[in-house]
């Protein structure tokens, strides 16, 4: 199989031309598309509905181009989108492509795989059982992907569903026993779940280590690769599992790094170390360019997973996101560690999403990113 | 002179103990304090009353301690402070202190001097009139810190006032006309009309160049080391100069770079260089530490101006900033500009001011840092 | 002709189920719909995209009982969708039909006609141009509607184009003069010269008043039954025209208030008076009833044009809502009239839009109801 | 004892010169001021400092003309404020005053007391012991008072201490249980203890029923005329007890209705009815007045409880305010409730408390009101 990477610019979800153009320029063919994953510029809370329109259409125009049904792409591709892209970031999609293809060049080249769970009851969402789905799902993504190693597998983004407070209110009256008794707490739970899941098929934790108590409890429990979002418009957990493997054709590899906190820029310096790219050529080749003439950044895209320190402190002085009244605390830490991403890597189109618990190290994250291969002859 | 710092984590705009601690411990002496600048948990917008707050409590606190009522204190000392602490950024005051000390080292030292305008009547606000008092100020502040060369200054922090929505209704309804038809238009105005008097004073633009017409609109004028602010708490220009002279005693020195962008990550590590630290140093040994007990960063205050992109793009891609209806873009800037300094320079205690207009590079903005000097034998 | 109002709530602009049933179930023709009028869960400004997502996902819907294609329908059938509803409104759609009826019964009856001018050029919108074109759009839908009289027009909803910041930028970059300097106030423009084109059609004031200098400035000129918004998702001014003829058939009648301020709740109980309805009954025959089943309301639609009054002052006394850098003034003073409309006519399902500049009396705005007609008996 | 109420409009926390004024005009004695409650213009939630702010600004007022050290100004009169002024309400303070006057006319009169609890440890916030807390409090301010029959007491304020982030936070990792997980959580929790520390006192509940298992979860269980609200700034539950009694002297009196749900507006006109005063007068006779000369409004001063109807319906209908992401769902139901407050009694200075967990109906409220006694012809 070759695997493809596309990056396109989308500031309005009902605008996807930008993707229609690159179709008819044949850069890419709609036919090979496997997954999407954005940023809109909705806010990336409960009532984001930005997510749901783009998917909308997103998968009207790929449905004009391959005569299926809008709806059934919906089915069959994840489109898995992240509400907020405060401060520096642009909105914007990585398109993701695979194709069959013989001629691998043995070395360490992107491999991606999807996969679904079964539409999940409103009382299995953000505990064990979701977690058990996701864990099933990722293993039949990894076996899609071709990887048997699970250190080889650098990204695991999943979009499970969450219950809105009319959703749990209705539970509540019906005697249905759900977890979360608000909107934002149901998020979060989903998200653990997912990366649980993750976590669990990947090695990093054991199912008896899998327990509902463990769930925003016991923060030493997390997945290093896992990127779980959740929203009001899934039913089951959609994965998209990302990796390295010597089988696929590409011009394309990925790593990632944890995060051991919201300031840690080391964590991206040293990850383009393990992508084989200069810092220097980043940060000074980029230079304000308003014309949109420029040359083309190595990194092909990045996925930031991160959170507003729940204690409180980062190195051991206090933040305000947790107390703030009118700024939810995603927006503020999107905005944060986005630009700090950013600026490392001299683009603002980063995928970042909050919410990383047990995913990563308790109050830091994970950073990915996908990047040219380097030429054969710098290859470690 | 002798110049010293003080910096303190203040969260709650009520609560100056740990400014009453630090007098009570004699580490530093309420009657020799000049000036005070810093970030407060509020939005950093018009209705922000967390700046006005912390001011009537340090007023309080300082009065006690010098018999001075707490009005006079604010006649007297610059409380200089920009709400909002978006993002990883920790709401802190850095205080200014000066007392007569003969024993200069002869090297480069921080100098420090405050100046007031006369009280600036509403017309005049925004307005060539507000510059030509602020040059005078800016002046009078070199004169007082004993600095000639215009290059020796690297920080010019001026507050100054401007018209809430009910008082330009009230100015046309009498006939007044005064400048910024609704509140945030005459805020920026009056930071512009700050930034315009330090260019002047300092020789940045000429007094020909100094026209209404060039506000907010000839963004080549410019100056490179102004940071203004303005708010509804003063009548008048408030200025704190802090620049290097070799007449002062002190431990610490002071440098400032422009930021051309909102990513202008480069800016931070030159500045680094200016001031003779490692930046491999400050980004490797201050990990996340909750306990509170860390080595003491050499980076003793930060401030950084900076402004969303009125063009809409950072190199070349769109941002969000000024279209978003629920988060005003200095919310924004702040907190993604703030993470970025936050980063390299290891802490989260640094002051970030929104609205640079006419202050540094046009999108861009200006980073200043005041270090420890250098070992003699390191001084370049 | 004969008309129909139907109203149906719709939490999700992604999820049309509830038309969807109501088409299958016979209540309403899809082949019949001309406009639908609606309130959507966004944030109402620049960046609500809301909107654009119900208008796809209505036009798909509609598209596939009538065999159109869904960017046909977007093209023929007036969506006007204002976003925001604050406090306790509900999101819903009110769906207008016509179709052929020689049964009329004599007495005043809702007509109803949609109109659409050519599309606007970026250096049009906000200025007379705009405004010419609407009047005479207008004049077209009285003359589809069958009203000559002026006073028998009761409420024409326009939606215009407005520009982003990113367009002000790009037109100010290329030299091109468009009318406003940021998206709010492009917004706030376009509803102007709507609702000058509307005062100009029905002879609220003349030719010669209709001059940009009058635009936000002269707030003596305006129309009595103008509704205006504005948004990136349209290129021309859409209109719907609704009044009262003697020519049509159907159950429901229109009449509207002004209002001279935000509390004037005298203006809701002479509404209903117009109308015939007994204020009483309103307000304590719906009691509290969380089962959904109650008895039906005789008011099938209201809607409100309302604005934070720029004075700052409400009956002499100061508001917060233009000073308030976290929450959009529209935001405030939608939740705060729509609660009393929705009060008053003892629902939620208002439809009430900011942005009342030359749109009813200065600080106030218009009330407009569709209500049954009263029994013949009771006919004034 | 006679009493007397002052209403204030106050628009910054920081300018109390209305007060001031009103001393010197010799309209109120400072020494006879025994409680002020008021709305501040920030956002009501954990980060409002504006509530600290206009007390220490009145309490430095007060401690001026009194010669009291403003500290203990603090210690000994409740300043209980509530921050947000959303819609169109206007930032008031209202000050209670009594005084030694023997010349009752034995009718029914507005009767005053305050009352503290001990300081509150963290772990009794939220919990049955704060509720016992104040129920002795409140005994202690009935007796004070001189009322003996709970139907005479028309108002209990009680504003309580509440946990921010870091304090859970802190407390977590001290193995400290305290109430709550999260600072919104821990306000609400404060508010509950005081509710039902209100209704026992009162007899509205039993001490038997009083269980930690009861709070937020059995909402048949609350106090009709508590109005509870929580915040960082206080240490102990402070209370205000208003009601009638034969034996004061003085000018008003007081009453109040429940308010079934949040349109309940016949709940104001009944409090009106109950006051002997017309409706009619008031709608009609206070027409805009942009000069600040209008006649005075009978209703002295009014006092609202509300929420967000937590089950999602109001009147069946769905209300989106507790799936907002960016305005929480207290400022979206002040600003509605409060205008139809305001609407009914043509006032905008009302005072709309959110967070009406057992207090008043589930899903509705309470509004009480203070007014003019009747003439004594009029007495009913």
């Amino acid at each position: 199989m070759r695997s493809s990477v596309h990056r396109l610019t989308l500031t309005d979800p009902g605008d996807v031309s930008p993707l229609a153009e690159a179709i008819e320029r044949g850069e890419l063919n709609p036919a090979t598309i496997v997954a999407v994953i954005g940023k809109t510029p909705g806010n990336g809370l409960v009532n984001d509905y930005t997510r749901g329109y783009l998917t909308q259409s997103l998968a009207l125009l790929i449905g004009e181009h391959t005569a299926i049904h809008w709806r059934r792409i919906i089915e069959r591709i994840p489109f898995i989108f992240s509400g907020g892209t405060e401060g520096v970031l642009t909105p914007h999609i990585t398109v993701f492509c695979t194709e069959p293809d013989g001629n691998s060049d043995g070395r360490p080249t992107l491999a991606i795989a999807t996969a679904f769970t079964p539409e999940l009851a409103p009382q299995a969402i953000g505990r064990k059982a979701q977690a058990m789905d996701t864990a099933e799902a990722v293993r039949v993504a990894m076996g899609a992907a071709g990887i048997d190693d699970p250190a080889d597998v650098h990204f695991v983004q999943v979009k499970g569903p969450c219950l809105t407070a009319s959703q749990i209110s209705a539970a509540a009256a019906s005697g249905l026993d759900v977890a979360g008794g608000n909107a934002d707490k149901s998020m979060a739970l989903s998200r653990v779940a997912s990366a649980f899941g993750v976590a669990l098929a990947l090695g990093e934790i054991s199912e008896d280590q899998l327990d509902d108590s463990a769930f925003l409890k016991d923060f030493t429990l997390y997945s290093g690769v896992a990127s779980c979002s959740s929203g009001v418009e899934v039913r089951c957990n959609e994965i998209v599992l990302l990796g390295n493997s010597r089988k696929w054709a590409g011009d394309y590899r990925i790593s990632h790094r944890p995060m051991a906190d919201a300031l840690d820029i080391s964590a991206l310096y040293e990850l383009l170390d393990d992508l084989q790219l200069e810092p220097i050529a980043l940060s000074k080749s980029f230079a304000q360019n308003t014309t949109g003439t420029r040359s083309e950044s190595p990194v092909m895209a990045a996925f930031v997973k991160c959170e507003a320190d729940r204690r409180g402190l980062i190195r051991g002085q206090p933040h305000t996101m947790l107390n703030d009244g009118d700024m939810n605390q995603q927006r503020h830490i999107r905005g944060a560690v986005g630009a700090i991403a950013a600026a490392v890597l001299a683009d603002t189109r980063i995928f970042v999403s909050g919410g990383a618990e047990h995913q990563g190290p308790d109050g830091g994250g994970i950073v990915t990113a996908i990047a040219r291969k380097p030429e054969p002859d710098l290859q470690s």
